[in-house]
């Protein structure tokens, strides 16, 4: 059979580094999703370009399906392999290629994890800002167009590559981008490539911009008596343009999963978390300012982190809520939403959601990078319970229509994948048609990550 | 003939915002480029979406290029009709549709200026940062992504574009993006029709970014004795993470022909004309900062421009520039280069290309956005002289060969049309194939603005 063929010859290409072991299968069918396993029939671990490009001049022969595999942290399930075929895994693909400090840039491959690169970067006084909590390779990142808590200051990865080098379905090689800081050279194919989740092709290397480590830092924690004063605190800081570099919301149902998990005695009310990068003067002007309107608004209770470890303290709290939450209904399943809507329209999104989760039955403790609009519910059931399964899917489907009608988005920085396939034709419209006739085009067997992102059947 | 079937269809859809006579076509055939006119065979004046839609239905059936035009004030000949063709003239889908205060962002027909859209928006203490220099219009900078002085801090069209409509070659219209701050849902197209110069659709219809109006501002030129000197302090304000809001530099062949045109008096250096945006002490501290930077490259004469017509005059000699160095021979063309490079390779560039211009028997005066490696060189010459239209195209591909070699690009903020198409193969390899493919898959008849940007024949 065709497939058995095209094993043997990625077997012959990578040797040991081709593998069907059902344990590989196994664990590369699944990721941080709340879908069910779905694992590919071969995993491939490729050490360099020339072997990626080979592996899909394999697969596109034979018509097998291309699925890219990074740290596994992608929550709509774009990682996983639904009609089998090929996962790519870039873990060998790792490495930290050049570092141009001069122009605060750096050219990686794609299975670098950002905490591998800042590890990496610490010593040359630049940092790469896109945070998205989890310990997320860079390719995956980008093949996601990620963001999290930085991105109200420093954007999304869409914003921070300058350059790729990407393997099309046939097996051809492009580089798009260069390392000048704009250009109007053509069509932004790096653009295109950004938040494709490999249906277009597979990265195998990355430029991206760097910022260079502020010369002052300072965070805190505060309280406020509900929700919506918190977040109208947090409308109030972005309207002002006051340049945060994060400005996190997590509600009481959050605070109380992190305490139980970490150890911490946050009260149990609603909090933001804060960040200022700045100069010395800059930072204690933007958090005397962010104090006024914090307590304009019935904040109190602020806590300043102000050594470097109880910044990264505060910071692995917040990366870890997403953990601490699935850990306070052991065996539940997460399914985390991820809607972003415009800022004037977010004490208003962020008030129905919570009585909708009120009303539901199920837990759902919100928390998000508001800064930008963006903020998710994990909502916790009991995938053996019917009646839950019905209220987790409810509640997501209410919240992301209610984004669309707001002007917003069914996804801030998680994507499509799986997961949010349904509203696509929602939010795009004709424009959806756009994107399959521009997947057609690259890709016209449709071996790259099929099922995912575009219109199906 | 079928192009006077298609005349009469346009016709009877616009009536006399249908024309074809010779005067408008003449004047539809130039634009502010060195190219000699081309014009089309029709220019229509469409109000509405509907009556694009209704006009590209007309083209796409009859196979009759379309070319959009804005304020004809794009450098490469990116509104020009060397096929001929129906030429749609935007003017009259200027208005300012919807302003978001608390959003901080506008929508607007194509058709608007930068400078009409910030009168309209003065009041609301927003502004639209993307500063071109010409006054051109929101959609034809969006086609050519367009930056200028600004972008060093604010970015260019390509992160100031939050949303589009967009009529495709067949007449559907679609809408991209939304006005999330964010959204990771699906291919950015969006980002792929900014700068795609009308090739792949017309704009109809911009979300943009806003920005608030900096609670200080600040300005200044300074002098240098020598370009390196200049150009060293800007390297070394962009690395130390200094947050200019425009940081200019000027040559001095530049300064005698601004001397000549506006009646200043500026010393015959080499200038850098910077503006600071922030709080009044944060302004007070870059200031400082930027102070002690030019001081030790041996900057001299900083004047402050403190009133706001003082910056106003200050800006405006700067955006006369282009004019005042044209102006500086009378009917000489101007071919207007724009390269940009990482900044390690700034100086390098400036003064290779220095040196060439001195060389070559042609004067070129230099200026530019050397915060993001960007500069233009303008050559003068006699188009009636050949070895001087020779010197000029030698100089021109000198720079553009150098900027690649350095990791740069062709062109910064200028864009392809006819100007810079022989540069995509070097510049792109294999991606300039993969944009054909995109390019063939949305119009496959190549009606949208043939000729420009792509391999052509």
């Amino acid at each position: 059979m065709t497939r058995q063929t095209a094993f043997d010859a990625l077997n012959s290409l990578l040797g040991q580094r081709a593998t069907r072991s059902k344990s590989e299968l196994e664990q590369h069918g699944r990721s941080e999703t709340h879908f069910p396993a779905m694992p590919p029939d071969a995993v491939v671990y490729p050490k360099s370009t020339a072997e990626v490009a080979a592996i899909l001049r394999i697969c596109s022969a034979h018509g097998i399906p291309v699925i890219g595999y990074g740290a596994g942290t992608s929550l709509e399930g774009q990682a996983q392999s639904p009609q089998g075929g090929v996962c790519v895994d870039f873990r060998l693909m790792n490495r930290v290629l050049q570092i141009n400090h001069a122009d605060m840039d750096v050219s990686v491959q794609p299975g670098v994890t950002r905490e591998a690169l800042n590890a990496e970067l610490r010593a040359t006084g630049l940092f790469f800002p896109v945070d998205p909590g989890a310990n997320a390779s860079i390719g995956g990142m980008a093949s996601t167009r990620a963001s999290g808590t930085t991105a109200v200051r420093y954007g999304t990865m869409r914003d921070n590559v300058l350059a790729l080098e990407v393997v099309l379905a046939d097996g051809r090689v492009i580089r798009t981008g260069t390392r000048a800081r704009k250009t109007s050279a053509g069509y932004d194919l790096t653009g295109l490539f950004v938040g494709s989740e490999g249906t277009l092709g597979l990265i195998t290397e990355l430029t991206l911009r760097l910022q260079g480590q502020p010369e002052a830092t300072a965070a805190a924690i505060c309280g406020f008596d509900s929700m919506s004063q918190a977040v109208a605190a947090v409308i109030d800081t972005i309207q002002m343009g006051l340049p945060m570099a994060r400005i996190e919301f997590i509600d009481a149902a959050s605070v109380a999963a992190v305490n139980a998990w970490s150890g911490s005695t946050i009260p149990l009310t609603p909090h933001l978390m804060v960040e200022f990068h700045g100069s010395e003067t800059g930072v204690r002007e933007q958090a005397e300012t962010f104090g006024q309107i914090v307590a304009d608004h019935g904040g109190t209770g602020f806590d300043w982190a102000t050594r470097p470890e109880d910044r990264s303290a505060l910071w692995s709290m917040r990366h870890n809520a997403y953990y601490a939450i699935k850990a306070s209904r052991p065996g539940s399943v997460a399914l985390v939403t991820d809607i972003c809507v415009p800022i004037s329209r977010l004490a208003e999104a962020v008030t129905e959601t919570q009585a909708d989760i009120a009303a539901s039955g199920i837990a759902g403790p919100i928390l998000g990078h508001v800064g930008d609009g963006n903020f998710h519910a994990i909502l916790l059931y009991d995938d053996q319970n019917p009646a839950e399964v019905a209220s987790a899917a409810a509640l997501s489907h209410r919240m992301v229509t209610r984004a669309l009608d707001m002007g917003g988005t069914a996804t801030g920085e998680h994507g499509i994948g799986l997961g949010k396939l349904a509203y696509m034709q929602a939010e795009h419209g004709e424009a959806w048609d756009v994107m399959q006739t521009l997947k057609m085009a690259l890709d016209p067997a449709n071996i790259m990550n099929p099922g995912k992102l575009l219109r199906q059947g």
